[in-house]
Protein backbone atom coordinates (compact mmCIF):
# COMPACT_ATOMS: atom_id res chain seq x y z
CA UNK A 1 0.00 0.00 0.00
CA UNK A 2 1.10 3.46 -1.22
CA UNK A 3 0.91 6.53 0.63
CA UNK A 4 1.29 10.20 -0.24
CA UNK A 5 3.41 12.12 1.67
CA UNK A 6 1.34 14.31 3.10
CA UNK A 7 -0.98 11.23 4.01
CA UNK A 8 2.01 9.41 5.34
CA UNK A 9 2.52 12.17 7.45
CA UNK A 10 -1.06 12.50 8.75
CA UNK A 11 -0.97 8.91 10.14
CA UNK A 12 2.40 8.94 11.50
CA UNK A 13 0.74 11.99 13.79
CA UNK A 14 -2.17 9.96 13.82
CA UNK A 15 -0.24 7.15 15.41
CA UNK A 16 2.37 9.07 17.60
CA UNK A 17 -0.09 11.90 18.78
CA UNK A 18 -2.94 9.86 20.34
CA UNK A 19 -3.76 13.51 21.78
CA UNK A 20 -3.74 15.26 18.30
CA UNK A 21 -7.34 14.61 17.63
CA UNK A 22 -8.18 14.39 21.35
CA UNK A 23 -7.33 17.48 22.62
CA UNK A 24 -10.08 18.52 25.25
CA UNK A 25 -11.70 15.33 25.99
CA UNK A 26 -11.98 13.67 29.07
CA UNK A 27 -12.04 9.85 29.58
CA UNK A 28 -15.20 8.23 30.85
CA UNK A 29 -15.76 7.18 34.23
CA UNK A 30 -14.49 3.20 35.23
CA UNK A 31 -18.15 2.36 35.36
CA UNK A 32 -18.61 3.87 31.59
CA UNK A 33 -20.17 7.37 32.59
CA UNK A 34 -18.95 10.30 30.66
CA UNK A 35 -18.11 13.74 31.76
CA UNK A 36 -21.30 16.23 31.37
CA UNK A 37 -20.43 18.93 28.57
CA UNK A 38 -20.69 22.41 30.39
CA UNK A 39 -21.82 21.18 33.59
CA UNK A 40 -20.07 23.98 35.21
CA UNK A 41 -22.36 26.22 33.52
CA UNK A 42 -25.34 25.02 35.58
CA UNK A 43 -26.85 26.47 37.84
CA UNK A 44 -26.39 26.46 41.78
CA UNK A 45 -28.18 24.13 44.09
CA UNK A 46 -26.47 24.73 47.22
CA UNK A 47 -22.89 24.91 48.90
CA UNK A 48 -20.80 23.79 51.58
CA UNK A 49 -17.21 23.96 53.71
CA UNK A 50 -16.12 20.49 55.09
CA UNK A 51 -14.20 21.55 58.09
CA UNK A 52 -12.58 17.82 58.57
CA UNK A 53 -10.96 18.05 55.00
CA UNK A 54 -10.77 21.57 54.37
CA UNK A 55 -12.14 21.48 51.50
CA UNK A 56 -15.15 23.99 50.09
CA UNK A 57 -17.65 22.82 47.53
CA UNK A 58 -19.93 24.26 45.12
CA UNK A 59 -23.36 21.81 44.61
CA UNK A 60 -24.80 22.69 40.44
CA UNK A 61 -27.50 20.77 38.58
CA UNK A 62 -28.83 20.07 35.78
CA UNK A 63 -31.83 21.74 34.47
CA UNK A 64 -34.12 18.84 35.62
CA UNK A 65 -32.38 18.47 38.83
CA UNK A 66 -32.60 22.26 39.41
CA UNK A 67 -35.94 22.73 38.67
CA UNK A 68 -36.97 19.84 41.14
CA UNK A 69 -34.89 21.88 43.75
CA UNK A 70 -36.36 24.34 43.57
CA UNK A 71 -40.02 23.09 43.67
CA UNK A 72 -39.17 20.98 46.26
CA UNK A 73 -39.57 17.61 44.09
CA UNK A 74 -36.23 15.77 45.65
CA UNK A 75 -37.81 12.91 47.88
CA UNK A 76 -36.68 11.60 45.55
CA UNK A 77 -34.81 13.48 43.13
CA UNK A 78 -36.88 12.71 39.47
CA UNK A 79 -34.86 10.33 36.72
CA UNK A 80 -32.40 12.53 35.09
CA UNK A 81 -31.00 14.85 37.44
CA UNK A 82 -27.74 15.26 37.72
CA UNK A 83 -25.88 16.77 40.68
CA UNK A 84 -22.22 18.03 40.00
CA UNK A 85 -19.75 18.60 43.10
CA UNK A 86 -17.42 21.02 42.53
CA UNK A 87 -14.42 20.42 45.05
CA UNK A 88 -11.72 23.14 45.92
CA UNK A 89 -9.12 23.36 48.88
CA UNK A 90 -9.46 25.90 51.08
CA UNK A 91 -7.73 29.25 51.57
CA UNK A 92 -8.05 32.55 53.67
CA UNK A 93 -8.66 35.11 51.92
CA UNK A 94 -5.85 37.44 52.26
CA UNK A 95 -7.90 41.30 52.91
CA UNK A 96 -10.30 38.94 54.76
CA UNK A 97 -8.65 35.93 56.77
CA UNK A 98 -12.14 35.34 58.33
CA UNK A 99 -13.33 34.49 55.31
CA UNK A 100 -12.45 31.28 53.73
CA UNK A 101 -12.16 30.92 49.93
CA UNK A 102 -11.48 28.09 47.20
CA UNK A 103 -7.77 27.22 46.56
CA UNK A 104 -6.53 24.90 43.99
CA UNK A 105 -9.14 22.29 42.14
CA UNK A 106 -9.59 19.00 43.71
CA UNK A 107 -12.19 17.47 41.34
CA UNK A 108 -15.68 17.38 40.10
CA UNK A 109 -18.17 14.82 41.16
CA UNK A 110 -21.54 13.99 39.80
CA UNK A 111 -24.53 11.62 40.59
CA UNK A 112 -26.93 10.78 38.01
CA UNK A 113 -30.44 10.05 38.74
CA UNK A 114 -31.85 6.42 36.99
CA UNK A 115 -33.65 3.99 39.25
CA UNK A 116 -33.13 1.05 36.58
CA UNK A 117 -29.96 1.95 35.29
CA UNK A 118 -28.29 2.27 38.38
CA UNK A 119 -30.16 -0.60 40.66
CA UNK A 120 -26.74 -1.77 41.94
CA UNK A 121 -25.85 1.66 43.65
CA UNK A 122 -29.11 2.85 45.05
CA UNK A 123 -30.69 4.03 41.69
CA UNK A 124 -27.57 6.85 41.33
CA UNK A 125 -24.96 6.47 39.13
CA UNK A 126 -21.72 8.07 40.18
CA UNK A 127 -18.43 9.76 39.00
CA UNK A 128 -15.63 11.45 39.45
CA UNK A 129 -13.02 13.24 37.75
CA UNK A 130 -9.85 14.26 39.52
CA UNK A 131 -7.67 17.61 39.31
CA UNK A 132 -7.41 19.94 36.28
CA UNK A 133 -6.42 17.63 34.18
CA UNK A 134 -9.68 15.52 34.83
CA UNK A 135 -8.68 11.76 35.34
CA UNK A 136 -11.33 9.05 35.80
CA UNK A 137 -11.64 8.08 39.17
CA UNK A 138 -11.68 4.52 40.32
CA UNK A 139 -9.20 1.00 38.83
CA UNK A 140 -13.05 -0.90 37.99
CA UNK A 141 -16.55 -0.02 37.94
CA UNK A 142 -16.40 -1.52 41.83
CA UNK A 143 -15.07 2.49 42.82
CA UNK A 144 -18.82 3.07 43.17
CA UNK A 145 -19.62 0.68 46.25
CA UNK A 146 -17.41 3.75 47.90
CA UNK A 147 -19.50 5.77 47.16
CA UNK A 148 -22.73 4.26 48.21
CA UNK A 149 -20.72 3.39 51.49
CA UNK A 150 -19.88 7.40 52.32
CA UNK A 151 -23.54 7.97 51.22
CA UNK A 152 -25.63 5.50 53.40
CA UNK A 153 -26.03 7.75 56.14
CA UNK A 154 -28.57 9.99 54.07
CA UNK A 155 -29.91 6.71 52.37
CA UNK A 156 -33.30 8.02 53.52
CA UNK A 157 -32.94 11.56 51.66
CA UNK A 158 -32.71 9.42 48.75
CA UNK A 159 -28.99 9.30 49.00
CA UNK A 160 -28.15 12.46 48.72
CA UNK A 161 -26.12 14.65 51.09
CA UNK A 162 -27.26 18.25 49.65
CA UNK A 163 -30.27 20.18 50.98
CA UNK A 164 -31.02 22.59 48.14
CA UNK A 165 -30.17 25.75 49.56
CA UNK A 166 -33.35 28.21 50.27
CA UNK A 167 -33.70 30.95 48.03
CA UNK A 168 -36.10 33.86 47.11
CA UNK B 1 -69.68 59.30 38.41
CA UNK B 2 -71.60 55.73 38.20
CA UNK B 3 -69.39 52.44 38.82
CA UNK B 4 -71.31 49.14 37.69
CA UNK B 5 -70.66 47.09 41.07
CA UNK B 6 -67.99 44.41 39.71
CA UNK B 7 -66.36 47.62 38.49
CA UNK B 8 -66.65 49.02 41.85
CA UNK B 9 -65.07 46.66 43.18
CA UNK B 10 -62.47 45.95 41.17
CA UNK B 11 -61.00 49.65 41.97
CA UNK B 12 -61.54 49.88 45.90
CA UNK B 13 -59.29 46.65 45.56
CA UNK B 14 -56.93 48.56 43.10
CA UNK B 15 -56.44 51.47 45.63
CA UNK B 16 -56.60 49.42 49.16
CA UNK B 17 -53.95 46.27 47.66
CA UNK B 18 -51.47 47.89 46.08
CA UNK B 19 -49.55 44.52 46.20
CA UNK B 20 -52.69 43.22 43.85
CA UNK B 21 -50.87 43.50 40.11
CA UNK B 22 -47.09 43.64 42.05
CA UNK B 23 -46.77 40.01 43.17
CA UNK B 24 -43.13 38.84 42.66
CA UNK B 25 -41.92 42.68 42.19
CA UNK B 26 -39.20 44.09 43.85
CA UNK B 27 -39.02 47.60 44.70
CA UNK B 28 -35.79 49.11 43.09
CA UNK B 29 -32.18 49.83 45.99
CA UNK B 30 -32.43 53.67 46.70
CA UNK B 31 -29.37 54.50 44.08
CA UNK B 32 -31.93 53.36 41.39
CA UNK B 33 -30.61 49.82 40.83
CA UNK B 34 -33.04 47.14 39.86
CA UNK B 35 -33.11 43.47 40.76
CA UNK B 36 -31.73 41.58 38.10
CA UNK B 37 -33.97 39.29 36.47
CA UNK B 38 -33.04 35.44 36.73
CA UNK B 39 -30.00 35.97 39.13
CA UNK B 40 -30.21 33.01 40.39
CA UNK B 41 -29.78 31.00 37.11
CA UNK B 42 -26.48 32.91 36.30
CA UNK B 43 -23.03 30.93 36.46
CA UNK B 44 -20.62 29.92 39.55
CA UNK B 45 -17.72 32.33 39.61
CA UNK B 46 -16.58 31.14 43.79
CA UNK B 47 -18.41 30.78 46.87
CA UNK B 48 -16.79 31.62 50.43
CA UNK B 49 -17.76 30.75 53.63
CA UNK B 50 -17.18 33.94 56.24
CA UNK B 51 -16.70 32.49 60.15
CA UNK B 52 -16.53 35.65 61.55
CA UNK B 53 -20.12 36.53 60.69
CA UNK B 54 -21.46 32.36 60.54
CA UNK B 55 -22.35 33.04 56.71
CA UNK B 56 -22.14 31.07 53.76
CA UNK B 57 -21.79 32.63 50.49
CA UNK B 58 -22.16 31.57 46.33
CA UNK B 59 -20.94 34.54 44.30
CA UNK B 60 -22.82 34.34 40.55
CA UNK B 61 -22.15 36.34 37.76
CA UNK B 62 -23.61 37.63 34.33
CA UNK B 63 -22.43 36.29 31.20
CA UNK B 64 -19.76 39.34 30.84
CA UNK B 65 -18.36 38.58 34.68
CA UNK B 66 -18.31 34.82 33.47
CA UNK B 67 -16.34 35.13 30.55
CA UNK B 68 -14.14 37.79 32.25
CA UNK B 69 -13.65 35.39 35.11
CA UNK B 70 -13.08 32.58 33.02
CA UNK B 71 -10.50 34.34 30.91
CA UNK B 72 -8.47 35.71 33.31
CA UNK B 73 -9.85 39.40 32.50
CA UNK B 74 -10.89 41.05 35.90
CA UNK B 75 -7.88 43.56 36.44
CA UNK B 76 -10.34 45.48 35.73
CA UNK B 77 -13.59 43.84 35.70
CA UNK B 78 -15.22 44.80 32.24
CA UNK B 79 -17.98 47.26 31.94
CA UNK B 80 -21.50 45.75 31.63
CA UNK B 81 -19.58 42.89 34.59
CA UNK B 82 -22.32 42.47 37.71
CA UNK B 83 -21.63 40.47 40.81
CA UNK B 84 -23.89 38.75 42.63
CA UNK B 85 -23.26 37.39 46.27
CA UNK B 86 -26.31 35.10 47.70
CA UNK B 87 -25.77 34.85 51.60
CA UNK B 88 -27.07 31.99 53.89
CA UNK B 89 -26.20 32.00 57.16
CA UNK B 90 -24.33 28.81 58.38
CA UNK B 91 -25.82 25.61 59.38
CA UNK B 92 -24.24 21.94 60.50
CA UNK B 93 -25.42 19.20 57.79
CA UNK B 94 -27.25 16.50 60.07
CA UNK B 95 -25.89 13.63 58.60
CA UNK B 96 -22.11 14.98 58.71
CA UNK B 97 -21.52 17.88 61.65
CA UNK B 98 -18.35 18.94 60.05
CA UNK B 99 -20.30 19.90 56.67
CA UNK B 100 -20.76 23.73 56.99
CA UNK B 101 -24.36 24.35 54.70
CA UNK B 102 -26.72 27.02 53.78
CA UNK B 103 -29.47 27.45 56.54
CA UNK B 104 -31.72 30.74 56.14
CA UNK B 105 -31.42 33.18 53.17
CA UNK B 106 -30.09 36.37 54.11
CA UNK B 107 -29.47 38.58 51.37
CA UNK B 108 -28.63 38.63 47.74
CA UNK B 109 -25.88 41.47 47.25
CA UNK B 110 -24.52 43.10 43.35
CA UNK B 111 -22.20 44.69 42.19
CA UNK B 112 -22.65 46.28 38.56
CA UNK B 113 -19.67 47.89 37.03
CA UNK B 114 -20.04 50.62 35.17
CA UNK B 115 -16.42 53.50 35.69
CA UNK B 116 -18.80 55.87 34.23
CA UNK B 117 -22.22 55.52 35.90
CA UNK B 118 -20.68 54.62 39.79
CA UNK B 119 -17.65 56.87 39.17
CA UNK B 120 -18.74 58.29 42.47
CA UNK B 121 -18.65 54.64 43.90
CA UNK B 122 -15.20 53.47 42.44
CA UNK B 123 -17.34 52.70 39.27
CA UNK B 124 -19.50 49.88 40.68
CA UNK B 125 -22.90 50.37 41.70
CA UNK B 126 -23.75 48.96 44.59
CA UNK B 127 -27.32 47.11 45.84
CA UNK B 128 -28.21 44.58 48.47
CA UNK B 129 -32.04 43.23 48.97
CA UNK B 130 -32.30 41.06 52.16
CA UNK B 131 -34.19 38.56 53.13
CA UNK B 132 -37.02 36.04 50.91
CA UNK B 133 -38.80 39.02 50.54
CA UNK B 134 -36.27 41.39 49.03
CA UNK B 135 -36.87 44.17 50.53
CA UNK B 136 -33.78 47.04 49.36
CA UNK B 137 -31.28 47.90 51.83
CA UNK B 138 -30.48 51.69 52.58
CA UNK B 139 -32.22 54.37 53.47
CA UNK B 140 -31.18 56.75 50.41
CA UNK B 141 -28.58 56.56 48.28
CA UNK B 142 -25.43 57.16 50.54
CA UNK B 143 -25.91 53.51 51.68
CA UNK B 144 -23.22 52.72 48.68
CA UNK B 145 -20.43 54.71 50.81
CA UNK B 146 -21.14 51.89 53.36
CA UNK B 147 -20.17 49.54 50.90
CA UNK B 148 -17.32 51.38 49.57
CA UNK B 149 -15.57 51.27 52.91
CA UNK B 150 -15.95 47.90 53.35
CA UNK B 151 -14.42 47.08 50.00
CA UNK B 152 -11.31 49.88 50.26
CA UNK B 153 -8.92 46.98 51.63
CA UNK B 154 -9.28 45.70 47.94
CA UNK B 155 -9.10 48.92 46.45
CA UNK B 156 -6.36 47.51 44.00
CA UNK B 157 -8.32 44.83 43.31
CA UNK B 158 -10.74 46.78 41.33
CA UNK B 159 -12.60 46.83 44.56
CA UNK B 160 -13.50 43.48 44.39
CA UNK B 161 -12.89 40.65 47.19
CA UNK B 162 -13.50 37.88 45.02
CA UNK B 163 -11.02 35.90 42.80
CA UNK B 164 -12.42 33.59 40.91
CA UNK B 165 -12.44 29.92 41.59
CA UNK B 166 -9.98 27.83 39.66
CA UNK B 167 -11.77 25.18 37.42
CA UNK B 168 -10.50 22.81 34.62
Amino acid sequence: MKFKPAASIFLSLAIFSPSLFAEGSVKPAPNGITLPEAYKDWRVISISHRTDNHSLRSILGNDIAVKAARSGNTHPWPRGSILAKLVWKEKAKEHWPTAIAPDRFVHAEFMFKDSEKYRSTGGWGYARWLGMDQKPYGKDSDFAQECVTCHTPVKDNDWVFTTPAIMP
